[in-house]
């Protein structure tokens, strides 16, 4: 369904989910398309980002953010263009980097608006690789994980805007890279293209054992982004003093309540104490917004070089990011997902 | 029942315990005093440590250090007095920090002996206030916790060898200190000997809701040695940042099996995202061996200053030593407890 110039589709929180969301937790409506006051710029969406953490905004349960509130737009970051422009620093046809959330169209008056350099290449990255999840990959692997050339480096979601970020810098940094995936073609992705050294599907009957072989020396940076059954089988074969930089954990976003027993908690404390180990949660703009010009800068060489593959999930129309975000949390995109909602 | 100067009494890891340790598991046995060879010195022991760690050691499952294999002697640190020398660098009469276990008389090659220093007071205090527990405060709570002035620090097993020492440091950073002990005894301790702004009873059975209530700006910094229903008090308050050293558990060192649910782990990783908490395990000498003599100057000018209290709770006699381990690991003792076996 294309944009419309005279309609702005907004997809709206409909309800809370009760664990899983489904279609029924949202709602397409329309407005007419909103009109720049002086001061004010007219953004059009052209790539909305689709990230786990929207999963946490849909629910009222205490979180880092305030959660969006039944009846209102969801929340995202976009690549937007701008069509009208009210605003002297704006001019219509200038790619910006937005919050504008699941819509077609937002004003603005420019607070929080980055002007996209147009060299940069594809300016989706902006949304990933470039973005808050390639800038959460490089400060968490690399402040909070400190890899060391021949350490072993273990990162879930292998192929996902965060994982495959995570590993591609690990081997940069000389280690020993070992994904987690969910299928034999992530997994042949991750090692064949993005130079993984190995990669597990987490769906195999054995993956505990076939993780362990793969770890033939233990782990010393396990890159937490899933949580549950995969962390469990990650957890004994931490080594001392590893590092786990905690950044998500998508595995339990849909959970009810507390799972059932038993309680694994005594051992994950015994674990990081006998072996010494550092878990660090981190929120990447809370924690390091300061630094984002350092990743901006590394990042970009690292593009330019060649050195950095990117594979992203890109799904055409803004009516469809319900169901590719319920499909997010099951793990059924392969690479980043992005909604094209409109033409560049 | 005194030392006795031809019998060397012992006591050896008799059978492994299955939950909390009886008197079954040990043994006492004696032995003839043995006599040094060339380049060998005769230990006397005159205090014997008693530690929570001392628990993991009785266990075969893996740690971060060997277990004491039964029938061997228990292992612990010891003030001992050199009986008889033929050593060069020690003579009759010296006192030194020595690892000679749950016994009377140990020979000694001279390695991992220190001799202490006469003038520092109590020789008792190599194995608290100066020794591993008092060093495990020292930089558990400043090198991982890293307490700023006016933050709030709490720390559990308040009175005892470790709890008491970290809970004196916050104060003289200039923190809110809450201790959490078992017992109005103990409390009221902590608040008027030891100096701390609030101390909570855990056995209260609105245990959550006081310290909650003593919390008031959150919690900064938990020095976390006793794990179980304590931390799940704590982990509520934990305020955005903070930082969990951990260095024991020892309400589940009694543990035989994964407690029942519900599972507690998802919850923990959640806060710990969600506030950017880290959360780091360590064992003092392994990971800070390098820094004793700093820690040793500091605390030593603290004392002399008159700065630090501490509380010893000591117990005649090595044949009473399981028994009042079995008792730490209860919480009977009331501050660090330690055997005295013989006569200084």
């Amino acid at each position: 369904m294309p944009q419309s110039k005279a309609v702005n589709r907004r997809i709206l929180l409909a309800s809370r989910p009760h664990g899983a969301p489904t279609a029924a937790n949202f709602k397409l409506d329309q407005t007419p398309v909103p009109v720049p006051a002086a001061g004010q710029v007219l953004l059009r969406t052209v790539y909305l980002s689709l990230d786990p953490y929207m999963r946490g905004r849909m629910s009222d349960a205490p979180s880092y953010a305030a959660p969006v509130e039944v009846g209102a737009i969801m929340v995202g970051g976009t690549v937007s263009k701008v069509e009208a422009s009210e605003h002297p620093d704006y001019k219509v046809g200038d790619l910006v980097l937005s919050y504008s959330g699941w819509q077609d169209y937002a004003l603005s008056d420019g607070k929080g608006l980055t002007r996209l350099d147009p060299k940069l290449g594809r300016p989706s990255y902006a949304l990933g690789l470039l973005g808050m999840p390639g800038f959460t990959a490089y400060m968490g692997l690399l402040d909070i994980g400190q890899p060391q050339a021949g350490e072993t480096v273990v990162v879930a979601a292998a192929t996902g805007a965060v994982g495959s970020v995570v590993g591609q810098i690990a081997k940069l940094k000389g280690c020993r890279v070992v994904g987690i995936a969910g299928g034999a073609d992530k997994c042949k992705y991750a090692v064949e293209e993005l130079g993984f050294d190995a990669c597990i599907d987490h769906r195999a009957a054995d993956f505990p054992q076939q993780l362990a072989a793969a770890c033939g020396k233990g782990i010393d940076v396990y890159f937490e982004n899933v949580g549950g059954a995969v962390f469990e089988a990650v957890l004994p074969l931490l080594n001392t003093r590893a590092r786990v930089p905690l950044c998500g954990m998508i595995a339990s976003y849909n959970a009810t309540g507390k799972p059932e027993g038993p309680d694994h908690l005594p051992s994950l404390m015994r674990r990081l104490l006998t072996r010494r180990i550092k878990l660090q949660g981190f929120i990447i703009f809370d924690d390091y917004g300061q630094r984002y010009p350092e990743f901006f800068k590394e990042m970009s060489g690292w593009i330019a070089a060649g050195k950095m593959k990117y594979r992203e999930d890109i799904i055409d129309g803004l009516e469809n990011a319900p169901q590719a975000f319920i499909g997010l949390l099951e793990g059924k995109n392969f690479g980043k997902l992005v909604i094209r909602s409109g033409d560049e």
